[in-house]
């Protein structure tokens, strides 16, 4: 998978009107039930979609390249247009971006796992037993109201969920090649930071004193008694949707690490609630300002994790009725497909190609049903993820013809 | 084409089982018969075939580029997840690999054409009436037997099969970028060796020699009294299966060439009878020492080249009775596929897209035969070769997620 590179001068600048969509039923594609032969989306009853579905470009892609099965934030920057080989997002920065925290370049971020230590300093438990939330907030407050920061930098400190920690150093000339001190195994002590290039030996240097002083805060604590750093990663800004695609985008998304890659491309970012009518209402009341809508809806991922087919099912349904909603706002191009798929039967993001609906008034119709089985024979055949934005925009009118 | 790179710490290492069988029916993929307008693999009777197409994901495979029919060397690696048109391997770096000679990394090799040459020199035969290998065998040690090596290199002479011959020179600094000797006509004198570089002069002068002496040697030879060099390579390792995916890696094979591939990407290499049901007993044999088994039939691409479409059928057939024998061992994943179209009415390799049966728990079935027709409609679409060993590592559980 190359990048993608739109020539100059494709992109229709300062169109009005002519409004994309594009919503997200995350992990959407699966896997035949055994009984029926027939995937989750093919289960579900949908005629709102499937009317839409006898009117629309259908089609399917892969997410990253053949085989590969996505996280949630090479899945999603594919959507996006951006080739998630080339922008690799650092589990780190990925993580600050997804509470919110207001990333700047060159800021160094780093996932911290909670941890539990013995007396000889060997890890008993990678996650703390997972402690709650609240405990979690806890203890970050604790080591943030002790912590004296290194000399030249800032240090950041914010609570993400149970045992998950983000740490961020602000400082100048902050390499971010670094070794995990995770050495995903228990028995033996967290790892020493290590810089694996010479940029980033202060940075390793810096961390050892920080990590060191977590430790020594949270020697008393008769539970979480240790960190475990992971996922180092500079950020650096991506060339962001207005630039790239002249659009003013908004991401509907409830969910942080969806968020945060909606903000890492320049979309501005609403916190919703999850239920997929609210979705839509914060829609209807932004229409008028953006030209692009990313609107995230999470469930079908989830209950395809937990391996619970009906359950999927049902989510895939919840959001049918808002069909009709979404297409009396009157948008140029609705495109509903999913980041990945997840079975259920697998229980797992997989690498399985992920079906497209693609609504315009160019669209070439194939079928009559969205579905695994009618995406794959459909007008886009099976296609790079990457390429999604470059045809959503087409079908929008928002791309002139390249060369004379 | 780019080259596929798998980004780092995506191949999980250490699995137990999930064993992973390669069966390459070499040329399998065919052009309709005008009476029937089915291919030889559709017009085979292949109950077992079918009945696993009919629960496997299928596809379609491009093995170089479109419109490009490959040889086998790139058949074979883009079967085995390595860019042909990056990793490009020598005719005499192949041929040598393919008798099984132990090459080294700076190794330089030919293949040698024995030739007929008339008393002025020119040429009369370019495969000196194709000797029988007992003849070939015997003007190689005569030879071999006389040769003087050319100071600061060793010389290597190995009898290939008829008129072919493999020629290996190792010593330091030996640049390969040489023209072939061989005009490719009759009724002229073989070429001079001719550097195509500045540091491919010293081997140049050090063939001439080789050469040189080989013709005196022969001279009183009645049909055999010349020689011609082509496809002058020098050797470099490939990073192999182990390293690239965690697999200690058999191969199956019984002709030189395929050996030779298999070698030079790692694997361990078995002679073994070509019979299809000795393919099997040998992978039954050594399953529980491999994680991961290519198996080479080669009749379908002989009989293709016969233009014997018949015969062709009959050779797909003659593998149809071993498949439930080879589930029976109980492969994570089964890949049934060819390394190139060789349909009977071109008489040729082909460019065509090849079909691709991939068996595992988590394939997405479409079709119930194994065919052109099913396959490239099936669910995995029509996608470049080199892909195709990233989804059996996939499907066979042995590759994590990508990003968070």
């Amino acid at each position: 998978m190359s990048p993608v590179r739109l020539p100059d001068d494709l992109v229709e600048r300062g169109v009005e009107g002519k409004k994309i969509v594009l919503f997200v039923l995350d992990g959407v594609g699966g896997l035949p039930h055994p009984d029926t032969g027939l995937t989750e989306l093919e289960t579900a009853h949908t005629p709102h979609l499937d009317a839409l579905a006898s009117r629309s470009s259908l089609g399917a892609f892969i997410p990253v390249s053949p085989g590969i099965a996505p996280g949630s934030g090479p899945g999603h920057l594919s959507l996006f247009g951006y080739d998630p080989l080339e922008y690799v997002i650092g589990r780190g920065a990925l993580s600050a971006l997804g509470v919110g925290f207001d990333l700047r370049v060159g800021d160094l971020a780093a996932r911290l796992n909670l941890a539990t230590l013995d007396g000889e300093g060997r890890i008993l438990d990678r996650r703390a037993g997972r402690p709650s939330d609240d405990e979690g907030r806890r203890i970050v407050e604790k080591v943030r109201d002790r912590l004296n920061p290194p000399e030249g930098v800032e240090v950041f400190l914010e609570h993400e969920k149970e045992h998950r920690v983000v740490l961020v150093l602000r400082g100048n000339g902050l390499g971010a090649d670094l070794a995990d001190t995770d050495p995903q195994s228990t028995g033996v002590p967290p790892l020493s930071v290590k810089a694996l290039d010479p940029k980033s030996e202060r940075s390793a240097d810096l961390l050892k004193d920080v990590l060191g002083q977590f430790e020594t805060i949270l020697r008393d604590e008769p539970t979480v008694n240790g960190v475990l750093a992971r996922g180092f990663a500079a950020y650096e800004e991506y060339p962001g949707f207005q630039e790239r695609y002249g659009l003013r985008a908004l991401a509907i998304a409830q969910y942080p690490m969806y968020r945060g890659v909606a903000r890492l491309v320049g979309m501005d970012v609403l916190d919703i609630p999850s239920d997929p009518p609210g979705l839509v209402s914060v829609l209807e009341k932004h229409f008028q300002d953006y030209d692009f809508f990313f609107l995230h809806f999470k469930y079908p991922d989830s209950r395809g994790e937990d391996g619970d087919f009906q359950g999927k099912v049902e989510a895939i349904e919840s959001v049918d009725p808002l069909i009709p909603r979404i297409l009396e706002l009157g948008p140029e191009t609705l495109v509903v497909t999913g980041d990945h798929s997840t079975p259920s039967t697998f229980g797992a993001h997989s690498w399985h190609s992920v079906p497209v609906l693609l609504a315009s008034p160019w669209a070439r119709s194939t079928g009559t049903c969205f579905g695994e089985s009618e995406c794959r024979v459909g007008d886009l055949g099976t296609f790079e993820g990457k390429h999604l934005m470059t045809l959503a925009l087409a079908h929008a009118g928002r791309l002139a013809k390249f060369g004379a």
